[in-house]
């Protein structure tokens, strides 16, 4: 398969779309982006790397880095972590307080923000540096110590977070969240503000996508695991537009709302997209388009 | 893989389970089966084929012919169904009016009721005779003519169809469906009257296993067509435990409130598996730890 | 008190909302009512009458018709009809099925639509005539026997009162009404069907203005029952405007959207209006600004 | 009427219940106060006073605090205060999270934490010192300067406020709150921990039953203002048991979480009777039943 083609036949098909949809916005460092880059990564599991366009430019990977927190949670609770935060679908916008109240203070799955509050919850009661720890893995995760947290972009998000406040205090109101709700939100924003490149996440994400050895910084999962985690990706990682990345692209994937997208092929390879202009749920409009794209040439997905 | 042999494993170690749940029991017809049967058949794309017990035995299919009338609707309406009924998962309770209300009368998903009444009303606008169409559709994929539609169940489950109904005429409420009520309940009912076998269903879902060449009884569908039904299947098949589905076996599935289960590996096999006693959430006892079994023994998913 | 010159300095006074908002048109009888009438009637309990404009026009009452349905089964049933249905204000749209479900099938209180069919259903099961009965009971208010039934109006309801079905089924479903569903949403839509004018309306009020010596037609309330159905009109008469009307007009109420309401100063007087242009909430906008205007120049009300 | 024996009248009757029950217990404050206390105290406008028992202990007034809070409000804003809080019955659970996010931000009505919280926002935007502001007016409304906030109840609601905190945070989210959160809390909370007898609250609630001349220290209000209130109250007063508390009592009234109750008779008296033991919904159970029995006894009530 000549994926470097694919990728530029791909880039040429949704130049249209180059102007569609704008940047997140709401706080400095994300709006001072230039929305108008693009960059893609394919890495199979053998090494072989296809790059075009802005591939090595870093940028905020947000809710991509739930995957990374839940993975750790896992490793280090095993299937307990599912007492604290759900894995079904959660059929309603990423920040909803309504299903979280009806449903008592459970999150629906890790991947909406409530769920992952939950999960930086349970990894600052597991871990005497969880900062220190979350960071040294996904450095190991993409081979790269230079990866890092942007400061500027995580106190930003914390003075604007006022949706994300209500909700570890909901969280904290129904005995969910055991820690101070201030440290919490302000790990969680951490997590959100690292700054990676489409290589160094299609990089990361062959931890997932070659399920087998998964261990890494010191977190092991077995392959089942693994697998399953990849399971909740494919029915939670895009919120409510779930069904509607499922059904145009056929593979497990996360996006966030810095603009990337990755997604896996088990077992074949990781893919990380990258345009900061999304459409109306939070998903970059090129990135979806290229996904959609890969798949069809490709005629590759896990149905 | 020795498949046979991995089937009457799962089936000792399942075991365990088979008093736990209890049969439906809202109509009599499906009162009085005998709750203490299990049956479960695999068939490969390449036509081996390995059943078990009660593998031959018909069951009322439920829920499963939603699979076999959304096949028929996207392959008369192509892209266009999709105005009518979505693809996200539902997040809620199967016969959910709250979501319905608030989303002013677009079910969520072809698999929730609401979703599956709208696609009946589509055919029924769409066909002459729709219930001859059906059957011989159903028929067609499963190449057994006497396959057929149970009347004593249809008209039972009509007479206490109150919540069906309801859904059916919020549903009018919102011009979503085009028809008379009753007809398109009669309708709806007879479809998920149809009886067949573990043996019957795994053959029928070899369609969807090999997405080339779907074309039965005047309805194809392209390659790409059958992956996204089935990526639709993994996402929404299972109601509020599509995301526990979707972790546990790894596979798109879809269940019957009758005790069956079929699932699909895509390019490689369908399997239908049987076993009235239901848990909490309406979904088999015995089929869902078969499932589970069967995709932890062979460490084959899709993920 | 010089009522007549008030109601007539009133009329002035709104004529500037003479053409704002439309009549009801779901049904051509009611789409065909000319829009631009108004009319209005008030009654002290000493017997003096104040009339003005078109007050003895009929019109179609309505949900003005629940008061005179929960009247006779309060007087049937006692305390335990809160039973079936609640007396707590609803909070959401007169027609939400959201809450219905949420609450499993008690609905919150006899105005909304959902629990004037349980009102319904109650009198079908207590009487053995409930249509001779209800049209004598109302007829005895308003010591008038021309009062009747508009059966073209119920007939073209049925046909168009997909909401109402799918609110009846549903509390089919919950077990709430006990009847058939056909039956009860028949005698629901004659009662509404009922034509009065204003002047019928104001004396039929009377019964409730007055509190003692409640007796009609065989049906007897206590004086404390008396009160506290006025107590539910005033919190719960108006669906979601119930606040407004209370904190504009300050008298307990109903309003029908045929574009009448009706409104009590208990020992003093009741009062019915009519013009058929309605607001968003359905309530007739000439009506509740001449109630508003009624309350504040003669600085009486129940607060 | 001889208030005197009727209070002792019922105190006899309602007995039975001294034990029905138990107080607020979720901060220490609360939970160490004696439960088995009552008192009653009922002021007619001319000025008899009648009480009974604890009628001069004081108490934590709670969420009675909201009237004095929205009157103010009323003042300073007039009309426009209802922009950002409505003035409609919740129809759900004092701290419901779920409607105010349906309704983008905007509170049911000022009863609710949710519009009580917001009227805290708007009194610190409007007074250079609002703590001192409310006390001052609370004072004057009572005739007593030794009414005072409670320190150590406001410091430990807020130490467990975390839903309130939740609903601060969403408010701020939606652009309904302008001040800092933790100040506008904090201001909520010692609100809520004014101290004061029976006998001090059917005085400051005078001014609500003589609907004229209400001017106390700088905070006026046209007669027609202050029976909107009463109207609020009357629909809003008593969370999702408004309507049984309009039932029953047929009074506009407003409990606090403390076991106190207030209700008005317009023009006519104001009572005060406090219980700590509470019902499931959050009011004093002695309190509804003696104001249940006021009404009985002497057949006096709005309607």
């Amino acid at each position: 398969m000549d994926y470097q083609k694919i990728l530029e036949d791909i880039y040429q098909e949704i130049l249209p779309y180059a102007k569609v949809g704008k940047q997140a916005d709401y706080i400095p460092a994300l709006a001072k982006v230039d929305p108008d880059q693009f960059g893609i990564c394919l890495r199979t599991v053998d090494g072989d790397t296809y790059a075009f366009r802005q591939a090595d430019t870093r940028f905020s990977i947000q809710s991509i880095s739930k995957v990374f927190a839940i993975a750790m949670g896992l490793s280090l609770k095993g299937e307990q972590i599912w007492k604290k935060v759900g894995k079904e679908p959660s059929g309603t916008a990423f920040n909803s307080l309504v299903q979280l109240e009806i449903e008592k203070g459970i999150p629906r799955n890790p991947f909406i923000n409530a769920g992952a509050i939950v999960v930086a919850d349970i990894l600052m009661s597991e871990l005497d540096d969880p900062e220190a720890e979350f960071l040294n893995f996904v450095r190991t995760l993409c081979k790269d110590d230079t990866v890092d947290y942007n400061m500027e972009v995580a106190v930003s998000e914390r003075e604007k977070g006022y949706l994300n406040a209500a909700i570890a205090n909901l969280l904290k109101y129904h005995g969910t969240i055991e820690n101070d709700i201030e440290d919490v939100l302000m790990f969680y924003f951490k997590m959100r503000s690292v700054e990676m490149s489409c290589r160094e996440l299609a990089l990361a994400f062959r931890a997932f996508t070659c399920h087998k050895d998964f261990n890494y910084a010191g977190y092991a999962l077995t392959s089942s695991q693994v697998k399953r985690l990849n399971a909740v990706m494919q029915t939670c990682g895009f919120y409510d537009e779930a069904g509607e990345f499922s059904y145009l692209v056929g593979l497990p994937g996360k996006s966030g709302v810095g603009g990337g997208i990755v997604a896996i092929y088990p077992m074949k390879y990781s893919v990380a997209v990258w345009s900061p202009r999304l459409n109306s749920k939070g998903n970059s409009v090129m990135g979806m388009k290229a996904l959609e794209l890969l798949t069809t040439y490709t005629e590759e997905s896990i149905f």
